[in-house]
């Protein structure tokens, strides 16, 4: 991509109505656009980076025998009213609306009852037992309050996978391949070293149910954090936990962290209110088990940019950034650049060519408002030398290299 | 993928509820779940299909130098004000909703206004254009009626793109890109030969704008079609066009058909009442020229299922279809079956490999049902001559090849 072409402009200052220091970055660099609070336009940058986040996490999903599929965003009153989750008492963030016929319809904030309900259709016999779904869908939520960026949205893109299991040990295992496999996606992510499978508050069939938090300044959580033991608990069940755990608070570190992550293992809670059952092999009608992952996908993505900016920008891990490569040229070497944006294609290789009538200062501060992972410089001078300049955004790092060496480093 | 791990299962019929075949069809073959009238689910098969159509519609919009991002459902009033359009006097499919501090908010059926307002913040300049941008969108209108399946959602997929231009020079010029960009999109989808661009009611700036109407019994539209001349007209415009065109009602034909795209030319109407301009060479306030551009893209998966299904089932094109292959293995041949699911896969080849210990008859039928495009069977008997039986679901052409001469086929 030219930056010529690229329709969004670098801005100086963030708009003054926007307060989260994610959205803030987010919106000077053109990655996004706020269409009210807790509802941002993902531009063609953004929208970039948001589908190499969901990449990662369908791999990890699909490595796990999952199968990916969308719901719907309309939902069944009916439906909901099954578990008493229909009522705005027990669940304080719908969004509600009316059919023409005046039909009462909600927008999905969450899609653990409809995936239950459709299921009665698939799954009769133990035959058609273990199977797992998921999708990235757009939920719904009518927060009071939408301060966070995208790290908190009123609409928000999740990944949720609901898993359907005969016995609570083959749950169990699948919840076990579950964990490993959020592990992978948080590593791949660039924020696996910190963020901590954490125990928080269960249900009617487990005392704890397990959040991912990553530490981050702006999260609007607060967890107790044993590191060299790698335990990290949820305030919200700090009492119940250190009991069971035979720890004392003392030996924890209070930090502040965005649940990035979720899993709940419902046993056959959800499934028996719902009435959804299997046949066994004898042709006894038997309780389902049913295990509930999400991913805040669009949250990760505001996390990873609160957590890994500085203060010249946005530092992106070259797994999710929009483009590989920030190349800049200087002075009169437009065929030159041109030829090393095909060469690098060629190879693989994303560049984003800042190919613009302007002075280098004003390049080098879009590369790294922006967190292209590496930048390459062309002038005339270092062509004289038959050399490029590449530097590193996280690390500062600026060396000289021949083409082949810049294409032995990052091809 | 292996059927027995496919969690769907064919359906001998279809919910006594669905009058449209698509659906019929559609949910019978397991690739779309009905979560109320107008609202589906797309389950594994649906999505592989939504997103190859996405994917061709994609390639051609990057071809003619649009931009994607994505927009937000969630709508602002005070952005609709601006062109009467919040009013459901004048727009009757809103879905609208309240915020916790009672805002009324409502939910995208369309995003004309809402870009064109979000492009105050990027177009200043005769140097900010063009600029085309479009999203995939899942769009919520509510429909009084919806009983097409899934050719008329209250919860559907749009491809919609804008266009800003600072002359209606450049507008026509890139109106007339995006038809032949249109046509091509068509045509890849396997219903070119079937689809004209129609005249159909236009608005403040022209005449008639243009919709892409497909030959679909099923369809919602009637158009007046010349084959010969290549003329179709919207009957919306009967008898404005043949003035225009110059020809008479009895060289028509009278066709039932479904609008799978739409192209508008606003002119300057609605940058001018959204007060969008930009300043030109002199800097001169000048106004702005906007087109806008439809693909439905869930409807046209609706109407490729209506129109190119038989008896049997559906029949996808090769370039949509959830794979390509769909592989049958008849009695004790496991091993060689799963040898020849590998060697396709690494061939570059999908498939759909039915390893249920079913009688063939019961394969077969689904394979035609779900109208994978080639199916391949093997058995004792085949494997003998060294021979594999290859079958065509379009035209039933059924051939003994060997491998080497089943990948040349395919490959």
């Amino acid at each position: 991509m030219r930056v010529s072409t690229l329709f969004t402009k670098t801005l100086k200052n963030a708009p003054s109505d926007e307060v989260a220091k994610n959205a803030q970055l987010l919106i000077r660099a053109g990655f996004v656009y706020k269409e009210m609070a807790g509802a941002y336009v993902y531009l063609p940058l953004g929208l970039r980076v948001l589908e190499n986040i969901k990449q990662i996490v369908r791999e990890e999903m699909n490595a796990i025998d999952s199968n990916e599929l969308i719901m719907t965003s309309l939902q069944r009153k009916e439906v909901w009213e099954k578990t008493t989750r229909w009522s705005d008492d027990v669940v304080d963030v719908w969004f509600k609306t009316r059919l023409k016929d005046d039909t009462e319809v909600g927008l999905g904030w969450s899609h653990e009852e409809p995936i239950v309900e459709m299921m009665k259709n698939y799954v009769h016999s133990y035959r058609d037992l273990p199977v797992s779904l998921y999708q990235f869908q757009t939920k719904m939520r009518n927060e009071l309050r939408a301060k966070s960026g995208i790290m908190r949205g009123r609409e928000f893109v999740m990944k949720d996978m609901y898993s359907f299991h005969a016995t609570k040990d083959d749950l169990d295992a699948y919840y076990e391949r579950s964990i490993e496999a959020y592990k992978r996606i948080y590593d791949r992510l660039g924020i696996g070293d910190d963020t901590y499978v954490t125990f928080a508050s269960g249900g009617a069939f487990t005392k704890f149910s397990h959040e991912f938090q990553t530490i981050c300044e702006a999260g609007e959580d607060i967890i107790y954090l044993h590191r060299a033991k790698n335990i990290a608990i949820n305030e919200e069940v700090i009492d119940e936990a250190i009991v069971e755990l035979g720890i004392t608070k003392d030996e924890l570190e209070q930090v502040k962290t965005a649940e990035v992550g979720n899993i709940f293992n419902f046993g056959t809670q959800k499934t028996d209110e719902m009435d959804l059952y299997y046949t066994d092999k004898d042709g006894v009608k038997q309780s389902l088990y049913l295990g509930s992952y999400g991913v805040g996908v669009t949250r990760v993505m505001g996390v990873i940019a609160e957590k890994l900016s500085d203060d010249k920008g946005l530092v992106w891990p070259e797994a999710i950034a929009p483009y590989k490569v920030y190349l800049v040229s200087i002075g009169n070497v437009a065929e030159q650049a041109d030829e090393l944006y095909e060469t690098l294609q060629k190879a693989g290789i994303t560049v984003l060519y800042d190919d613009r009538n302007e002075r280098p200062g004003a390049k080098f501060a879009d590369a790294e408002l922006m967190g292209i992972p590496y930048r390459v410089t062309m002038s005339e001078r270092l062509l004289s030398e038959s050399k490029l300049e590449f530097t590193v955004r996280n690390s500062g790092e600026t060396v000289l290299l021949t083409l082949d060496e810049l294409l032995d480093k990052i091809a």
